[in-house]
């Protein structure tokens, strides 16, 4: 899964993207069929899969991997999307939140928590999903009739949750210090690695840098 | 301090590094006095500043900043460093942490808070800072009589505590779920901006890409 990390960025840079980032340059222009900014993230149907074995069919990612996903229709005239999968389902969690540019509403990400069996009897495992999907995505679908497509394209991060904290960083606590106290630190920050990047971006910056 | 973020990178990208990678990429280097992979943290005595002051010394960042310091003895004969600023202090706090690289000490990691004002009566602030010195930082000082500097070179990470949680995100909560339950988010992972590469870095993974 780190395959051309250290060869493709310089130490320390990674696709953390903000939601809005994903939503505004990623999924906006995957549902438009217009290249993203850098072709980073595969187009893989998540729910043909269980999420274990998603990391595989990622270009790249060590702790998240990304995927523009299309979503089917549970029943035929319901707008309930089908969250089954081979051996086990997805179900939402939380609260959704309202993604804003700006002032302006673009989209919604929903977290879904990843459960082995079948409803209701299903169990809860640390897979977990981030699906954005665009403010307007299912009103250009519902003109497509008979269809079973719900959406066009939504936008998924997966991840295994990590109950340890730390994410991955290799620290070891030494009590050299009074008043205990917890911040965040750049280990909990740090979470996926990244490569793949396009000549076209790349060459932005540069010719920015160098003029 | 936005500024050449967008022009520099592709959306997403940003300067995420592990506690691992700002040390054996960056403050080794610039304590060995070689270039970094990246020239993007300045050197700049934090402690001639008042926290709020560094922001503008760092050629980039958004909600974090970085700079490689040096730092002074306290007193002639002690190694307790000197935390005292223009109007204030930095007063150590939590506990440190070892960083390994591999199974390799590196270094260590302290957390520490701005207080305005003389202890004990300073007024605590929500500024932070994480120092990274290497472990080996200070055999190379006490070799310097009479100096009163304590460490060649520290590597500082100074931002300002959001007690909103959702780090800058603009987002709004909408209640369309039940199960009310928090999952870490980009929201949170993303807190600081990049820019700044230079073309020994850049020209790398673009030859990598298109060989």
């Amino acid at each position: 899964m780190e395959t051309k990390t250290s060869s493709d960025l310089p130490p320390g840079f990674r696709f953390h993207p903000t939601d809005e980032e994903l939503i505004t340059f990623y999924l906006k222009n995957q549902a438009k069929s217009k290249p993203c900014p850098v072709s980073i993230i595969p187009e893989v149907d998540i729910y043909k899969f269980d999420p274990w074995q998603l990391p595989d069919k990622a270009e790249f990612g060590e702790k998240e991997w990304y995927f523009f996903s299309p979503r089917d229709r549970k029943y035929p005239n319901g707008v309930r999307p089908n969250r089954a999968t081979v051996s086990g389902y997805w179900k939402a969690t939380g609260t959704d939140k309202a993604i804003y540019s700006g002032s302006k509403y673009v989209g919604v990400k929903k977290a879904l928590v990843f459960y082995k069996g079948k409803p209701p009897k299903g169990l809860k495992t640390d897979w977990i999903m981030h699906e954005y999907r665009l403010n307007d995505s299912r009103k250009q679908i519902t003109k497509q009739n008979g269809s079973m497509r719900l959406d066009d394209w939504v936008l998924c991060r997966i991840y295994k949750k990590k109950n340890s904290g730390g994410r991955g960083d290799h620290v070891e606590k030494l009590q050299l210090q009074e008043i205990p106290c917890q911040y965040t630190d750049s280990g909990k920050l740090q979470v996926n690695e990244n490569g793949f990047l396009n000549q076209q971006v790349y060459m932005n910056p540069m010719l920015y840098q160098f003029q």
